[in-house]
Parts: structure tokens; sequence; C-alpha cells
């Protein structure tokens, strides 16, 4: 995620890297031929291409809208990841008998569980190695699955079990606490939704062509007067909705490892700290302050 | 789905040749007449011909966006059944009571069904006839009815009356479980709205319309003076127009076994693996690498 | 709904005749009037028609969007009724103690008023007399209010009381079928509301106002060269704009007996196959082809 | 509530006519001086008009979706509060224990207690006294609070516990209709929220300036040849944005006693004849037909 | 939150004046050089300015949407914590059992915590040191977490354990109160996913990016005839854009304590006045009459 301050605007540039010089170089060889009367008879009515224009800014319009859309859901599904972790553990908390001789142990293990479980989503949809932590708790716990945070919560289910055969919880409260791992499982799996399908890529190659298409009829709606700027509107105007584009590339995937993520190790740093209090725990992590232009 | 590489853009054109070859018919015919003077009188301001084209353009954002939003709700409904097919394996594993004999084999029944289930959904959805193994359940189970996934939902509900009878779960986890099978049956109707509700007819026609009428405009908002140009126009941005909304076409319709599809039977697959895993299955099934720019 | 096939666009034309004759009355005569230089002065620039152009596309794009989306709301709630029946008897049928004498009787009780209950909401959102068999329903159960499917749902209640005091559910079980009558009541509710809220009529009538607006500014925007051209554009652009808006008026309204509605009928002959299925009654009716371009 | 019949087209031009008296002067006196050449030099490029006209339309187009979005909500609100009015009812009826004395009397006294509630919500809403029936309620039950509807459900709340005490609900059942309470308080708070919440006031006053910098600049920008066409453009196409932005305000607030009202008191007499005869009443209120293009 | 008064558009002009002096000063300059002559050379056709102008007005139109709709779904959240804040104290005044000894002190025990659990919430939210009221109950509980609001919900669950012990409330009632305060626990957490999540800084850069630019070309678009024509179009315009932007800013952070903020603290007090009056206190504090043209 961006933070509110200064951007790199430097990252961004690289990203569009390719477009920028491809489109420089057309503008040039297009405004020099211009210049010396090789192209004079070809001309796009300005009009050709102001409605062109107006087709490029309203499919990006809502182009954009609709990776804004997959960008804000993601971060939904994150807060609801949020409030779910920490109203499983209150709920443990409060719904386990407290006279029991496990009740401390079960409930840190709900605990240590939820907070590694944030973790290890996080990482499988970055598709990253999981971090020492996970793979510390994946050995002593013998988790063995494609699907390791899927695996988790079925041993969620296996600690409540334990929990209801030491009359710990009451059939009410399991099928509730139940209810709260089902909440997981359905943020987890439209996190995998999100992660595996790909935006249209039809969709996004037809605008990709267009604007390449309005920018190859640009300079022969302008006048030729003035080389300089031709070649600048040439080369601004198709750089800035390449720009938008490429934005709404980086909006629409939330889970690559890239500066416009979800930070979703910030959560479940948040994650970790809420839920180490809720249950009393005193070596509470301290959140560390961001170093970057984003947080991951 | 299309996978995030390569798409073949041949299978794409395939699909519009039929409008390719009209438009550039009559694009050609018009571009010399025009320059044999025979259409000269006829000159259509080109302010006229941007009305129109903004029009174009904005219907088709329209269209493209409800297209987008039936093709992402698709998705997402199938997004809640991986949930859900998960959810009702995990509640069967930690519900059903374990000391009882047939504990493994309620369990087992259940599992295998939802798999079996995932792909009679995706099969009848798609109108195709049913696979091997979803015959092969069909014959042993005996199961006759003009709604298999339905009848198979019956049959979920009968196997976890069994369980009640045996004392294996007690009043509220059947509840419980029994709401998890309501969502997947809400699931399943749900794609059955989207398969069986055509697109407004009429309004897919009048876009396709509007299109036709702004191509057969368009030569007449142009100046004369250099034929290739003219003709170039006259084909290349109708067919932009018309690609895009045949993209829409291909969106809208999400179970209709082609390239764009939800990929319903590369998520039964992940769903049969994870549910064998959950049920501590051995023999269980590789994910196989897509070979095409496509997973169905 | 209009189903995949040749739609009757003569139908479609027979609903806008009116504006036909008045927009191709008024440009014949415009354009006979220009012809013999009467209406010379008059010049409209075409930069104001085109803004004017765009700002009803921009309208009618909003409009056609929110017509849409009350057509598709209309078609989610009956897919939610489609789902909840097939919930509720499947409820019935597994939750309903099997060996008491009243199990058949009651299940067939609550299966055949829930497919009643499909076909009267249905008649009765269009406003149609009941047919035969809800009539004949409604006299052998002495049912009388003036809100029939909301009488049908008290009696479901009823038996379900019935079905308690014989012991034949337990207190969740009837709360959880409870809960699936609440949710039909809901969509019946939602159905209502649609029905009864006519569409906002001052924004209606003020697109219809400008389009007309529009249409008189058209002609004189345009040159005045060729007769036939100037007329052909002038009744051209604004029917194509009228039919749009046409369409999005037959699409507001998805109760109201014409080729565009939800498909009542068709989904309440579809739960009944389904809902005789689940009972295991062998007299099910089958599935009628269509055979008209829309089912009803 | 507007209803599909000829609205009072005289009612809503005396909304917006200090609108139409302030733009009709300026383009008359503008007209004359230009007819006098006194402002020959100033010009505005169509160009330059058409833009800004595109963004007036752009942004009156997403206003008016703003507006008809909370007009529609409040809609689907009132429609809730249909459905779980008669849900209330219904579960009253068939939950509470038939054979106890207070049976009737208990039910009565629900039943009532909701019919009363929607009217003093409806009331409450609009800012009006209370009618005679709730002002009667009040005084006999002795309700006191500063928010009526609220302290209603809570006294739904009392006598369901007088229920529970005379061991007529079980605890499943005080839950379930509770939850239905719970959904009724939501509703209620939701009309509030809509009813408390203005409009951005700022984003309203940049819409209503950038449409008089429209109307301001558009003389400059035609012809000036033929007076009566300029006057009546320059009057014609601001006064249809003004009206299209009225109507937008009219639809955005609800609540406000004015024809676009959501139509509370005409819900709730539907509420109250359909509770009426689900506790078997037999003095039911007849619908009164609806007198003026309106009903409230 | 704004009321419906005359705002201070003062205040809103000091947010953008940086921008108003830049644009004005360029607008004079040019003006001035392109009065002697200096620029006459270039010129842009209006066309590409129109198209320009097309993208800023759609791009401004999708992106003040977004804003908005972050703004009401902050205003909708809390109108959930209303809704769901009366629920709580109502469910847990008709749920306690009235006989015991310690009614009365628990349930004023949950219904203060509720009021300084909205107003810890509203402070935290916008960073601001804690009220005097809030830091009194922090210091008699001895409340220490670094997320004040969640610990204020784990101590509700503790008191629901202590009337869970005195056998004050059911196993059904305990579990159905604990749904509530996990709703407050969601609602909490999206205020903070509202809070924490920047809108995207790149997609805001662009946009205001591509004001400017279209404010460089502007006055190259237009004749240069009339001097303060052209100024002040060059200056108006821009201006209009930007203040339109800058308004959307201000919307899409509403937990900023600034005037368009969701009304935290006006709501609470509703709260606070609602639960006193529920739990029968007598000192209800009245509502204050808002003295400036904002509530916060």
């Amino acid at each position: 995620m961006l933070l509110n301050k200064r951007i790199s605007i430097l990252d961004f540039i690289k990203t569009i890297k390719v477009d920028i010089v491809l489109i420089s170089s057309y503008a040039v060889v297009v405004g020099i031929f211009d210049q010396y009367g090789f192209l004079d008879k070809i001309s796009v009515p300005i009009g050709v291409t102001a409605v062109f224009g107006t087709a490029v800014a309203l499919l990006l319009g809502f182009r954009t809208n609709q990776a804004y859309e997959r960008w804000w859901e993601a971060r939904i599904i994150w807060g609801a990841i949020v409030n779910d972790s920490r109203t499983l553990v209150r709920q443990c908390v409060s719904f386990f008998k407290r006279g029991n001789d496990s009740y401390e142990a079960l409930v840190a293990e709900m605990a240590n569980r939820q907070i590694i479980w944030c973790y290890a989503l996080g990482e499988s949809l970055r598709k990253l190695p999981f971090s020492h932590r996970v793979i510390k708790y994946k050995e002593s716990n013998k988790t063995e699955a494609f699907n390791i945070p899927n695996a988790l919560l079925s041993e969620h289910s296996e600690t409540l079990l334990k929990a209801k055969k030491k009359k710990m919880v009451n059939d009410f409260q399991q099928v509730q606490i139940d209810s709260t791992i089902a909440r997981l499982c359905d943020s987890m799996g439209k996190c995998e939704r999100i992660k595996n399908t790909v935006f249209p890529k039809a969709h996004s190659l037809l605008i990709h062509l267009i604007i390449y298409v309005f920018a190859t009829m640009l300079p022969f709606g302008l006048s030729d007067e003035y080389l300089a700027v031709e070649i600048g509107l040439t080369i601004g105007i198709p750089i800035i909705f390449i720009a938008i584009e490429k934005n709404s590339i980086l909006m629409q995937d939330p889970f690559e490892n890239q500066p416009l993520d979800t930070p979703m190790t910030d959560l479940a740093e948040t994650i970790e700290i809420n839920i180490k209090q809720m249950i009393g725990e005193t070596d509470v992590p301290e959140k560390k302050k961001p170093t970057d232009y984003y947080v991951l």
C-alpha cells in the first residue's frame, strides 16, 4: 500500500519505460518527416481523433474503476480477516471454561495459530517462501498440505473439538466459533479468487491497442507549424493515457509483492499485537515505522 | 479463464471475421466511389459523426461494464462454492462423533459426493455430457433426476440424517451443516440464473446497430485526399469497436465452454485436492499444468 | 425473458411507432423548407448540437444502466426464490421425523403449497387473474386475504406448528425452517417493491424531452446540400436514441406480462419439477419447449 | 412517490422558477447587446463551450446516479420494513403457545404496536407532528422518549419477555424473534442515516456553479445572426441542465414530505392491512385510491 | 458533516489557494506574452484541448464517485454502529434476568461502556487525545492496550461472562449478544480499514497532473483577441476542475477532524441519549444545537 508521502516517481516511470521510448521515437520520426513535407497528404480530421480520444478516456475510466474495485475488494477482505481474527480470539477467551487446567494452553494455541495463519496466507498469496516462524510452526505441528492456510483452519477445528471433549465449550459455543472459522475460510477463498482470476486479457489488450492507435493518429490531426509543440503533444498525451492504464494494471492485482499491494504483512503485525494483548501476553512486539514510501 | 500469457489473437479474430469482411468491403467500395467523385455531394459533418462515436463509446463502456460484472459475479459464485465445499467437509470432519464405527465411511461419503457435485454442476452448466466419474457415481447410487446437482444436495441431507440417527451429530450441528448445504444450493441456483438469463437481446442488437450506423457514416466525414488513410480509418475504428463489443459478449456468458469461461473444471480439481487432504486421503491427484492459453 | 433467437423486430418497432411518425414528419418538413431557403438564417453550430448529443448519450447510458440493474435485481430475486423453494422442501424432507404417520402428508402439503405460492406470486405481480390451480387451492383451503402469497406463507407456519405439535420437528429445526420462510417473505416483498415503485417519472420525462430537443436542433446543424442525407440523419439518429430509451423503459418494469419480463411462469414450472422429484412424486410434468421468441 | 400518471409539470417548474427567470434575463440582455454590437469582441470558441458542456453532462450524470441510488436505497429499506413487519407478526402468531389465555392479547399487542411503529417512524422521519393514533398509543402506554420508534422496539422486547415468563415462547424462539426486532432496528437506523446525512454540500454547489458558468459562456459561442435562435438556445439548454440537477436534489432526500418521497404512509397502510388479516382481525381498513399524481 | 446551511466558501477556497495563485499567474503571463506576439506560433487545435478536457472531466467523474462511495461507506458503518449499540443495550435489558441483585449494575455497566466505546472509537480514528470521560473510564477500569476500543469489546465479553456465571443469561442469549459484539467489532475494523488505506496515490497524482497539463494547453487553443476573456477562461476552467478534485480529496478521508467528516462525536451523543433513555436513566444530556456550518 502506498503511504501518504512522496512516492517514488522514478519507480513508476520505470514500469512504463518501454512505452515511453516507443512513443517518443514515433513522435520524433513523424514530426521530422512532417517538417520535410513527406507526410503532407495524410491528415486525419481532428474530429475523428477527438472521438477516438474520448473513447480511450471512457474505456480507461471504466477500466480504472474496475481495477479500483478489485483493489478495494482485496482491502475489504483483509479488513474482514482483521475483524474475524479478533472475534475468534475474543470468543475463545470468553467462551472456554476458565476453571479448567488447559484453559491457558488452548486459548494460546488458537491465538498463536491464528497469527501464523495470517502470515501464512499473506505469504502463500504472494507466492513467497514461508517465513521462518511459519516454517517452525509447520515443523513442530507436522502440518502437511498443498494449501497450508486451509490446513490451519482444520487444526482450529481440531483444537475446538479437544475443548469440547474436555467440556470447556458447549454446543452453541462450538457452533458459534465454527461460524467464525467459516468466515475466515470464506475470506481466504476470496483472496485466492482475486489472486487466481486474471483480469480479462482480451479486454486489457484492446484498451492497450486503442491507446496505440490513438497515438498513431494524433500527429496527423495537429498543425505542423511548430515542431516542438507537435512532438510535445504527440508524446505527452499518449504517455498520460498509458500511465493511467499502467496504474490500473498495478491496482488490479493486489497480491503481487509490489508497492500497490494490500499491506498483508503490515496487517498481520497489527493482528499479532491485538491478539497478544487480548490473551494477556506481555511480550508484545512493537509496530515498526515504515521506512519506505509504501508498506507491504 | 484466460491465463496471463500470450493469448491466441487468431482465435479471437476468427470470432469477428464476418464483421471484418463486411466492413472492409464497404470501406473499399465507398473509398473507390469517392475517388471517382460519385459520392461528392454526400458529406456528414464530422461533428455529427463525433457525437455518434461518443455515443457508441459510452454505450460500449456501460455494456462492457455490465458484461464484466456478470463475468465477475460468476467467478464470485464459484469462489463461494470452493469455500463452502471446504467448510462442509471441515464441519463433517470435526462435528461427526469420532468413536463411532461409521465415522470414516460417512465423512468419506460426504466428501466424495461434494467432489462429484462440483464436477456435475460444472458439466451441467456447460450442457456437456456427464464425465465418467459422475456417471459412475450416479449409477452406483441410483440418482435419478432432471437436476442432478440438486439431487446430490438432497443426498447430503440424507447422509446427515443417517448420522443424526446414529447420534453422531447433535441438533445444532445438524442445523449448522444444513446451513452450509443451503449456501451450496444458493450458489447452484445463482449459476443457473446466470446461465439461463439471456443478456437483454434488444439492448445488444441496438448497440450492434449503432456501431454499424457509425461505420456507415464515418467515410463521409473524412477528407478524400488520400485513399489509403480514408480506407484505413473506415476499417480500423469500427473493427475496434466491434472487437470491444465481441469481447463483452464473450464475457457475459461465463458457462459456455469457451476460453473466457469461469474455470469450473480447474476449480473442481482444486476442491478435490483440498478435500482429499482434509479427510486424510493419501491418493491425492496432482494439479495439472495448463497446456493452453486458457483453463476451463 | 427474451430468448437467444431472432426476436421480433416488428413487435419492438410497434412500441415506438408514434415517435417514428413524429420525427419523420418533422425531418421531412424541415428538410423541404430548408431546400426552399425558408430556414436559411437559422443555424445551430454543430458544436452545440454535439454537446447536446453527448449529454443525451450520457444520460441514456446511466438510465439504461439503472434499468438494467432493476431488471437484473428482479432476476436475482426470482433466483433466490428458486433456491429457497428447493431448500425449504429439502429441509422438510430431512428434518421431519420419518416414522410418523403424517410424514408423507405433511411434506406433500408443504411442497404443494410452495409450488402454488410460486404461481400465485407471479400471477399477482402481473395483476393477472389467478390460474385454475391456484383458485382450486384457495377454495379447498379457504384462503382469504388481499395478499394471497403472504397468506400462504402464514399457512406454511401453521403446518410447521402442526408438525411441532406431533413432535416431528424439534425447536432448532422449527427455527431453521422459519428462517427459510422469512427469506421467501423477503423475496416476495422485494418483488412488490420493484412492482410498486414507479421509476422516477420526472427523470424519465426529462430524458425524453432532451431527446426531442436534440432531434429539433439536429437539422439546423447539418449542411443542406443533399436533402436525402439530411433527412436520413435527422430521422435516424433520434430514432436510435428513442429505441435505446424505450428499451430501458421496457427493462425497468420486469413484472408487466411482456416479452422482457422476468420469466416467472417458466421458473415456477422449473421449481415444480424440482420439488416434485425431491419428494419422490412420479407424476412430474415435463418442461415445455418455448414456442415464441420469449418465455414468460 | 410519483405515480405512473400525468405529473403536474407546473409543480416542478415552480421549484426552479428563480433559475428560469435569472437565465432568461441574462439571455435576453446578452442577446440584445450582441445585436447592437457591444459584445462583438468577446467570443468563446465553441470547442471550449463543448468541453464544458460535456463536463456538466458527465458530472450531472454521476450526481443523478448517486441521488437515484440514495432514493432507491430508501425504498429498499422500507421494503425491508414491510417484510420484517410481516415476518415479526407471522412469528408471533406461530411461535407463541396457543393454549395460553394471554395468546390473543399478546399477539394483538405485538401486531398493533408494529403498525403504530410504522406510522411513527414515517412521521418522525418527516418531522411531522405525530398522528392521532400514535399519540393515543403513546398516552395509553406512557411511552416517553426522544426517539419514539426506538422506544417502541424496546416495548416489543418487554412483551416478548412477558411471553417468555408465561412460558409461551422457548429460548430459541425468543432469540429468533429478537433477530427480527434487531433487523427492524437496523432499518430504522438506516432511515435516520439517510435523513440526517446531508448530500455533500460543496459537491452540490460546484455542480450548480459550473452549470451557471456554462450558461454564461454559451451565448458567446453561438453565431449572432438570428436573435431568437440564440436566445432560445441560451435559455433552453441551461434550463434543461438545471431541471436535471433539481430532479436529483429532490430524489436525494426521500423523507421530506414532498411528491418524490418514499411513500411511507402508503406503505404503513399496506402493512396495517396485511398484519390485521394475519391476526384474523375482521375490521380491516380498505386501501384508499390515490387522488393526486403522487402518494405519500 | 456539512449541514444544509450556508457553508463557508472562504474555508474551501483556502484549501486550494496555492493552485489558484499558480494558475492565475500562468494565465496572466501567457496572456500578456500572447498579446505581444511572442507565442504566436504555438497553437494547439481546440479539438485536442477538447479531448483532453473530456478526459479530465471523465476521470474526475469516476474519482468523485469513488470518493463519494468511500464517504458514504463511512457513514453507513457509523449508521450500523448506532443500530448495533441500541440493539446491544436492548438485548441486555431484556435478556438479563430481572430478579437478580446485579441486574441494574450489569446493564448499566454494559450501557456505559458502550457509550464510552463510541467516543473512544471516534477519537482514536481522528488520532485525537482521548477526551476526559474516556480517560476517566480507562483509569478506573485499568484498561491498557494499544487499541482501546478493541479492549473495551473484550471487557463487554467479560461482563457477559459474569452474567452467565450468575445464571442471568442462558446459552442462546450469550451467543446472541456475542453476535452483536462481533458486529460492533466488524464496524470498528471497517473504520480502521478506511482510515488506514490511503486512496491510491499514483491515481490521484495522475489526475492532478492531467488537470495541470490541460491548464497549460488551454490558452493556446483560445483566440487572442480579447485579453480579459482569454485570461478569465484560462483561470476559471482549471480552477473549477481543481475545486472538484479537492472536494473529492476531502470526501475520501472521512475521519480527519475536518468539516466533511463523518460526524462521529455528534452520533456518539445521539447514541448516548438513546441508550440512557433505554436503561431508564433520568439524567439524559440534551442534544446541542450546532453552532457552525458543520458538525463533527
